[in-house]
């Protein structure tokens, strides 16, 4: 195989001009470039890139963090990801971690052996104090609500988002309303109760454990759901669903009596919820997934807080009071 | 930053003994091999991974050519590509194409430079003969049905499985038989078309281009498709839907009137047609991209054939002959 050296030779160039033409690098005499992309023409010789790479310090491979590939919400940020690293010819790492969390030490772990440039971490099942540890080897942004660190963040407000379709509900009549959340150690999932605790004060409701469904993520999950609630003795009249993915599979498997009289509020606007005039607060996934690729190219460290809003559908109905 | 070198100097041994104790290369001396582990770890060195990588003339990178992330299709592809990547520790690099060549060609030409160590093309745009130019620098597997190449492949009777679905149909009265397709000249387009032109030609129907839709793919076309179908002067009785996501669009977007007389077959097996009671084609999409990956560590190249099967549910009504 053909390497720097012999291109050198027979240009009768040095190996470092060589070099320096293959890196674009500046103050090379024309004359020798021209001769030296000739010769690298000739003999076919494919530089050895990572040598390159090594060189420079740099893959212009960036890590993407996320715990499934195949759920609306993650491929959206992967999307928006991937739209941004392809203007900038940065090539994306997948870490499909199942929320593993030597999955997401192995990512970490290559952004500190500089295998990869940045990282960008869309959910975590590690502790901040671990991510925190290795913001010193390259930049990080991640898709959550943290001030006060390194890390580049995008984030919507959680709390805000599911008050807001508590208040949508209530503002409707409802008094007696459920919840559904996926994890409920998660940053997410901890707002959201949160919101849902206040909320239930601060409109002098019932609060009760039982009425927050947990594990709940999955399109066939909302299957589930709507089984859990029919069997329920005092069934709510409204739930908010953490994600239009089950709010769809909840929607689309109610019996007559639940599709006459549960109201459902779900999250993200993903197009199946226009399709089934599901009333949603939209999250901007994809813009946020931009936002947290180009943020790793920002000189100083940003947060970046979305708005969400409601969209008002048809499967919020008034109820009597 | 403490290198390779100072090492060796402090370990009292050959640089090339410390390569050999972190390359894991056998004939190490053993208490050699201790002591430099112990200096590394004292001195906190960490190899450079990828001058280890570059030596090896392995990066571990992976490359995946797929047009979308965010569509269901393609996330169920990645999604079992993955879970086999995470057991060899291979990391898997996303070129999210939207059908543009210059992307195609770019993983193509990275894994021409020992940038990836093999490639899964999930779909493609580029011509064949291109890609087969690069086989010579590793393994590359793709999802269609290609013999006679050095390509490995897994893929699915696209001819046999729409006939199937076309047939079914048929077996149900219906003799005025639409089709939705997605991209014309893709090689999986091109052997449904010839399925239905066969099928029309056996069944003596009428064969006409007006009743192929063309360009519909995602969740949202369905609906536009239900605007087409109502629009049309001679409506089909049924319409095979080459994707679930499409044909649950549809579904979700008929009229009353469609409603009731439009029987409808979709493609994959998706989550949603489940819900939906649409009957299916099930094509074995994880399990695909798990043999997409594995395929790449045969020593042998390969071709495998996955079976479809037709699940049949409630989206395909019988019609009076």
């Amino acid at each position: 195989m053909t390497n720097l050296k012999e291109v050198a030779r027979k240009a009768g160039v040095s190996p470092s001009t060589v070099s320096r033409v293959i890196n674009n690098h500046p103050y090379v005499n024309e004359e020798k470039r021209n001769r030296v992309l000739q010769i690298i023409d000739e003999m076919n010789y494919i530089p050895n890139i990572n040598a390159i790479h090594l060189k420079r310090g740099k893959t212009n491979l960036i890590g993407v963090v996320i715990p499934f590939s195949n759920h609306p919400y993650f491929s959206q940020l992967i999307q928006g990801i991937s739209e941004e690293a392809i203007k900038l010819d940065k090539k994306i790492v997948l870490f499909q971690t199942s929320y593993d969390t030597d999955q997401e030490i192995d990512a970490l772990e290559m952004l500190k052996l500089k295998q990869l440039d940045a990282l960008i971490i869309c959910s975590r099942n590690i502790s901040l104090t671990i991510i925190e540890q290795y913001i010193e080897y390259g930049p990080i942004s991640i898709f959550e609500n943290i001030t006060h660190s390194k890390l580049r963040t995008s984030y919507i407000d959680h709390y805000q988002s599911f008050l807001t379709a508590l208040n949508h509900l209530y503002e409707h009549g409802h008094r007696n309303i459920s919840c559904a959340i996926n994890r409920k150690k998660s940053t997410s999932s901890i707002e959201r109760i949160a919101a849902y605790k206040d909320f239930c004060i601060e409109k002098s409701l019932t609060y009760n454990d039982n009425n927050i469904y947990e594990n709940y993520v999955l399109l066939e999950d909302g299957y589930d759901l709507s089984k859990e609630i029919q069997k329920s003795l005092n069934p709510p009249s409204a739930i908010v669903v953490s994600g239009d993915n089950t709010a769809a599979g909840l929607l689309l498997s109610l019996n007559d009596d639940l599709k006459e009289n549960l109201s459902i509020i779900g999250f993200e606007n993903h197009k199946i919820s226009k399709l089934l005039n599901l009333t949603t607060i939209e999250i901007p996934l994809i813009n946020i997934g931009k936002s947290l690729f180009n943020q790793l190219y920002d000189k100083s460290v940003s947060n970046q807080l979305f708005e969400t809003r409601l969209i008002a559908r048809q499967s919020v109905k008034n109820i009597n009071i």
